[in-house]
């Protein structure tokens, strides 16, 4: 088992790394919780719900509550009958939350742990690939109608368990939605990341030490920024490479019909095209796009309206003022936030579209 | 003018006190917020909203939203009201938020500018005394059908803008309501400070200079205690004097029909009773009900079942493991959290509701 520890502006903790860990949650754990709430979906919960369970003493107080699987679960209802249940079992300040799941359980049973009773503890537990991004950072939310992730809060876990036996359980399309994110903290970081990624087939079943060097790594990678930056004032935007247009992806192609990684993937791939114009260098966009090509990334798009895309763009929680900011890369490793002319920006996504439909 | 300052985990920020402020809100903030969003109250709208709008230049966009007065607009859908109109009013993460009024709306405006975006700036500009207390101390929330605040953050504002001119506006009740918040600063302050309240007739109108000065010895009480444990996990609670019994007669009794200060000088009433009991001391009861009688605290409760008041301690947010804990002092100016058992309490209370009844 491997250990990171994160450090942020109010606590530290640790994200384990390993197998069957699952199997051994309280000695993870800081304290001794007389009362635990997890929190998980109807997919995981038919996996890994009773190993968590079980891996408690009858002295703990364990119940659970299940959302339906999909992110359009991470809304303001279940928001609410969750706080409710939470009521409902008696969950006081010392009691724990464990969200147990992907990114989705892991962002709205965050937002329950931050906000109830101002904020009591919880702790990840993912069991994707994807949550290796999410569950470090201490972002949490659920989605307004008109916007993912518009109503949340910065609020760290007390530790994350990371058991990588559980990824396997996951479909092709969540590994690659998962590969996305590694990708993405492979580019930001150092070229020899992002090379090593590149060897790895992920269409075929992925080598357990692989999978957790390339975890380590890219959660490494985004620990890193995130103490520089909780906050999301400069540097964490970095982590955004991909995400302006993949967010807008998402939102007009519909959620479920192209998953997260999968539309980030293409949002990199543009923000290679773009930062090649603006900084007049060369970029690894072929090999990009032929490793995701070679591991059945959906490259074809639906025919999109260009307006209707940037103006998705602009309601990103990080614009500023209705201008486009946009991550770039100067080089491999070399990050750097812009803001770009609508003009200039309108004739990039229509080349770029024309080149992949 | 005065000002204090206040530090917190995350921020500092000043609260200022004085006449005629209202009129020169831009002059206290730090930044120059191109999109600003004022949330404030039916009655409050009528009094003061024009006064903070026009204090803007035309180059500031200035919105506002209106949520009925009282209590019970503390909740949830309000709270996903405020979050939408956010969005169509086009606040980003460089947007403010103005909470003007009583500690409702500077609990319900917080707690949106907490959440929304992951938490965006926010003022508070307080029309109540009891927002003296409120105000400070970065505790926002909204309530749940089975309780006060179990929604919430601890979420500091960027200012306070305290103009006491707002408060001559106030009823009778309000002032009676703000008031104990104030005896109670005294009570876990220092007697020279209890004393110079009880000389003070709020029956009539107050002298400017001696509410100023009560306002920012209470703030100066509550900003020294929230500055050395911001999260409440010891001497925070003292700040609960009075409010275990409170809290449980707003419940009990039925919010509006007893406002939250009122509820709390009872509280205080009690703790003075059960404090000379546990610890054998002898402490200002009499005085303490002489001046509430005095100026016409309403000190004769309906016939009240103990043990649903009991049960409503016990799910205070603060009782750990559902036993009732409670402030109680050892002198004026030394309180103590207690743990007490059920059946002492029973006949205390009993004793106590007999007396006022």
């Amino acid at each position: 088992m491997d250990t990171l520890t994160i450090q942020t502006s109010t606590n530290k903790y640790n994200v384990f790394v390993g197998t069957k860990l699952r199997f051994k949650t309280p000695s993870f754990l800081n304290r001794n919780y007389k009362n635990v709430l997890i929190i998980t979906d109807t997919s995981v919960e038919a996996l890994y719900l009773d190993d968590i369970i079980s891996s408690f003493t009858p002295e703990t107080n364990v119940s659970s509550a299940v959302v339906p699987a999909g992110e359009s679960s991470k809304n303001a209802s279940n928001y609410f009958d969750l706080i409710s249940k939470a009521i409902e079992h008696g969950l006081d300040r010392h009691s724990l939350i464990i969200a147990l799941g992907g990114g989705m359980v892991g962002d709205l049973a965050g937002f329950v742990a931050a906000t109830y009773m101002r904020g009591i503890d919880f702790i990840q537990i993912p069991t994707t690939i994807l949550a290796h991004d999410s569950s470090v950072g201490g972002k949490v939310a659920i989605n307004h109608p008109e916007g993912k992730n518009l109503i949340g809060n910065f609020y760290p876990p007390q530790a994350v368990i990371y058991d990588v036996e559980t990824l396997h359980s996951l479909s092709d399309e969540e590994i690659r939605s998962g590969y996305a994110e590694v990708i993405k903290h492979g580019l930001i970081s150092e070229q020899q990341f992002f090379d090593q990624i590149k060897t790895t087939n992920i269409a075929e079943k992925i080598n357990d030490e692989v999978l957790i060097e390339h975890l380590l790594k890219g959660i490494a990678v985004k620990a890193n920024i995130v103490e520089r930056d909780e906050r999301e004032s400069n540097i964490r935007m970095f982590l955004n490479l991909g995400h302006t247009l993949g967010h807008a992806l998402e939102s007009e192609i519909g959620y479920g019909k192209i998953t997260h990684g999968e539309a980030v993937a293409i949002g990199m791939l543009f923000a290679l095209k773009v930062s090649e114009k603006v900084y007049r260098v060369s970029l690894p966009y072929n090999e990009l796009y032929t490793w995701l090509q070679n591991n059945n990334y959906p490259l074809q798009l639906p025919n999109l309206s260009i307006d209707a895309l940037i103006n998705r763009m602009k309601k990103d929680k990080k614009s500023r003022d209705l201008t486009v900011q946009m991550v770039l890369l100067k080089a491999v490793g070399q990050p750097k936030v812009e803001e770009l002319e609508d003009r200039f920006l309108v004739e990039e996504l229509k080349e770029f579209l024309r080149e992949l439909v």
